[in-house]
């Protein structure tokens, strides 16, 4: 008999198994993923559009050939319904045809991306000049300049990106304008009364998230988020730079495709809201440090290999149309200071988004994810304070992988488990029939079968409790029967996956520890535990503090803040002041290096057990 | 299918290859040989003639038989624009078609480039950097900083195209190298004791000259000039400026050619020094302003209307990458201030390099092209004075054109004429046997022709002297014989060909009375008299003071400097006090526009006749 073949789907995150009669639709549907399919599979409708990122599929058909451009089948779409696997294949789902969509963490907590006045970064100036004629030959740019100074501002300058608009924009505007003015230089000519816009972004490892925000008030305008396309070219930040380094080539297509997505995603924020893309007079991007140079196209290399150096670590401004995002012509790009390599601009972002270093009190701050940063504010009095930060490798099964039913947060994840008098009871996300296990809801399940006495505190699991199942590699767990789910399998927890999850709560334990231990303070001290990112939001923390996760302080001191590292972006276009902040905080961290603190391997083999 | 026809084109000794639709002027372009074209192609200006020597041609248009006259038609004349090869054909480009080998004025009198002591734009620092490991992780950048900090000088930053570089450089350097740093921003990275060039452009409206200069003692390591290949587009700025406003598409043509051949002639440059062409951190260009802005890639539509605005009349300072000029990535072009439309930076840099404003006496500088820039200093005391600068249209005469048997300056340009005792004595350039007459040889023989009386003051060729033949429009003088020329042909000089140079020379010298009037000096009080630029160097300086284009001073207070404006171009690389003084000339210089000065009318018809 033939072994079956592995269908890896991204940006998903699933894995399906087929024979070779199995098509790609099967495989998605048998799994839980859902994509457009007018025409039921019969070939002719052309919705069911996938890409094959590697591997090999049946021979072409005619439907596809008709269905599909010639360039397009050059760089790999087939139907998913008339395409079988003939070895282990990995197949990308484009956003278009994928229906089920990945929950996204948007918003942070409170409402008001501002705080310490308004004041932003890039300031407009309305304009009514006189046109030139024989007796009054300034050049363009000297009159504008000129109109600018007798509204009492200071020697101005202007790029080529303007220059090359300004001569045309005054005539057909008949010298009456707004300028968009960063410091000293022009960066954009509107027509009067024109709104001028400020775009956020937050890359995550697996989502980015984009905010349009009015630069005369603050307001956010519009907001939306995508799945990161890079996650298609490899599920972390550590093998997507592995890929990058096989050739400059693929660097240039995480660069390019990330681009792509983020213009795509502005362009849908624009319809939204109204306004074009050439509004846009700044961004403000932030993202992990391995994120962050691929989105700027610096090597990564070095950032790959031990010890895992940043090309860059201060704030960088550049021209967005130096990194391709498409806005007004002179438009920069801000990014805050890195910390490390695997501490980045997003947890600078958050760090600011939550004021940490106006805190009088000792607080732990992190984001959780397939790297989990976690910093340390400690105060020493007269406005002062440590601040700490470190990096730690908690692996992707908060975000469903190398779990034997994981997935992403969309609708059919459970993510809710609770195991009450041997009853158990789920909560999927959209109430749909359960097909896996999101990060929170397999977080919940190991606490929940933790704490009924299901597993030991080395994370075995019992013999002779009702729904174990024997297997050679210490036994599964059936949490839903194939009866009660949507794709007619059992979904389950097994011995392995328990493993992931100790693993992964273990490095943020002893991450947590390493840092206290550096303070002098211990867990009790701790007045303030902020929790960050999609993941961060939907957790349960008494679950957390019960499988050893989190320190067991009060349940109160926990404060799940979402998206703060989105928030900390809008702040970054919001007053030059949160800027200061950001620098500030860069420049005050203390970087501690897990991997050469010498008590780091006791500490996280303690970590490990319940 | 029909196979290519093949196009010999003589004396270059080019060959190209045409289908039925190719006109001669689109194969000789197509292999790099540049013909006359005025009009750009359309048929009118006759500019492209050439001979077909054997094989087939389309039919004569109507243009031709306009354009070229019944005997040269026997000839076998025709017009590159409008024929069309029928099959292989062997065609003979005359001299005054052929602009490949125009004479060009490199150097500028005076061998010393630099004079206020050495410092220039751009530094070079060395480092030998330590490696980063798990106790010392600074990121790249930062550990650059730190290493040239430590060498005492200020906060540093770097733009992505070093930081794209940066990381490599570094490991594959062993951490060793030298930098490029212009003011706070490192803008290029290097093996250690790599030279820095800098490259100096001067480019005229019909030629182009370039200069590699060592950044670390100032040394000129190689020169060159080429045709300013926007000349098929339009002889003078104004048809360019109303080629590029034909469309869009033609203002790029018109910056992708210049930018095109300034990349070429510094790659043979970079050969001639042994250097790569991205050793070269910074650029210096001059050039007036329509030429100035074709190469930004700047609008040039309200440059060609009254009242003739200049989009920007600052300095500029952006990156070569950005208008597509080969250099080290972060290499910077630096554009000296425009200081009107029709006086552009060229002739800043030529005040420059004429030292101007330290002179203690009054100096008139002047440049003489289609447009000719007069600037008049006239100190008022203690290290002050008064600088005026206007632009006169004095037509292209000069240049060769509107002149009947008018040619660039290239082999077989008659360059002296002298009339003694009735024999006609002439020097052609490269001794060639005569084709026709460059500027300085029509100037000369104007000159003559009304020295020995040929001529009466209003211009007018006079009756019954040897050479003279009647004509329809004033007459003809035969200066050289058919039997005696290169071409079988006639060169003469004819009613009109005086008229051309009484306009010319009329418009240079109201330009000086206008300044002089409005300083109030008689022209006696001229100290010095600078006369820069290639038809500057070969004029004879007598005759044009005898035909009353300069006034009539003691003729050791002329100084004939040649390429100075090249040479301020090298002094804008090799010194920022050189830089702050072509600021200060822009800043202080008063522009007339002669076109609203009261008098100009009057004194430009007083100043036509000899």
């Amino acid at each position: 008999m033939k072994r079956k073949l592995i269908v890896d789907l991204e940006p998903v995150g699933r894995r399906g198994e087929a024979n070779e009669d199995t098509s790609l639709l099967d495989v998605a549907q048998s799994v839980g993923v859902e994509m457009a399919s007018v025409c039921g599979g019969e070939g002719w409708c052309g919705k069911c559009r996938v890409r094959l990122i590697s591997g090999i599929l049946s021979p072409l058909t005619e439907d596809e050939k008709n269905a599909i451009s010639r360039d397009d089948i050059q760089s790999g779409y087939r139907l998913a319904c008339q395409s079988k696997p003939l070895s282990d294949v990995k197949i990308d789902i484009p956003p278009e045809t994928l229906t089920t969509t990945q929950r996204l963490q948007l918003e942070g907590v409170g409402s008001d991306p501002y705080r310490d006045g308004f004041d932003p970064i890039v300031k407009s100036i309305d304009l009514q000049l006189n046109a030139p004629h024989l007796e009054d030959l300034e050049s363009d740019l000297t009159r504008v300049c000129n109109g600018i100074n007798s509204s009492g501002a200071t020697t101005l300058h202007a790029d080529l990106p303007v220059l090359r608009n300004l001569s045309h924009q005054l005539r057909s505007q008949a010298w009456s304008l707004r300028l968009a003015v960063f410091q000293d230089e022009i960066i954009g000519v509107f027509p009067s009364g024109s709104l001028l816009v400020g775009l956020a972004v937050d890359i995550g490892t697996t989502k980015m998230a984009a905010y349009l925000v009015n630069l005369e008030n603050g307001e956010t305008l519009a907001k939306g988020g995508l799945t990161n396309p890079q996650v298609v070219y490899g599920e972390d930040v550590v093998s997507r730079i592995a890929f990058a380094n096989q050739s400059e080539e693929n660097r240039k297509i995480l660069q390019y495709k990330l681009v792509e997505r983020l213009n795509e995603l502005t362009a849908y924020l624009c319809g939204q809201a109204g306004v074009k893309q050439d509004q846009i007079v700044e961004v403000s991007v932030v993202g992990n440090t391995a994120i962050h140079h691929l989105f700027l196209g610096l090597p990564v290399r070095q950032l790959g290999e031990a010890p895992y150096i940043a090309a860059v670590s201060n704030s960088v401004h550049v021209r967005a149309s130096d990194v391709g995002v498409f806005a007004s012509p002179g438009a920069y790009i801000y990014m805050p200071p890195n910390i490390a390599g695997f501490v980045g601009a997003d947890h600078v972002s958050m760090l600011l988004a939550s004021g940490i270093l106006a805190k009088q009190k000792a607080v732990v701050a992190l984001d959780i994810g397939t790297n989990t940063e976690i910093s340390l504010y400690v105060p020493t009095g007269a406005g002062s304070g440590r601040l700490l930060s470190c990096s730690c490798a908690s692996g992707p099964a908060f975000e469903g992988a190398h779990i034997h039913d994981g997935m992403r947060a969309m609708p059919g994840a459970i993510e809710k488990v609770q195991i009450h008098e041997g009853a158990i009871r789920i909560h999927t996300i959209g109430d749909a029939l359960p097909v896996g296990l999101c990060g929170s809801g397999i977080l919940d399940a190991v606490a929940e079968m933790r704490r009924v006495g299901f597993l030991d505190s080395a994370g075995r699991i019992k013999k002779d409790i009702p729904g174990m199942r024997p297997t050679k590699n210490g036994g599964e767990f059936v949490l839903v029967p194939a009866g009660k789910t949507g794709h007619g399998r059992d979904v389950i927890v097994n011995r392995k996956d328990v493993n992931e999850i100790q693993l992964a709560k273990g490095a943020i334990r002893a991450g947590i520890e390493v840092l206290l231990t550096l303070t002098g303070i211990s867990y009790e001290d701790i007045d303030e535990f902020i929790i960050a990112g999609a993941f961060g939001t939907y957790l349960d923390v008494e679950n957390a503090v019960r499988i050893g996760m989190f320190p067991s302080i009060s349940l109160n001191r926990f404060k799940q803040v979402g998206n703060a590292a989105g928030m900390g972006a809008r702040l970054l276009l919001l007053s030059q002041k949160e800027r200061e902040k950001a620098e500030q905080i860069a420049r005050q961290v203390e970087y501690i290096e897990l991997t050469t603190h010498l008590n780091f391997t006791n500490v996280y083999v303690d970590a490990l057990n319940f």
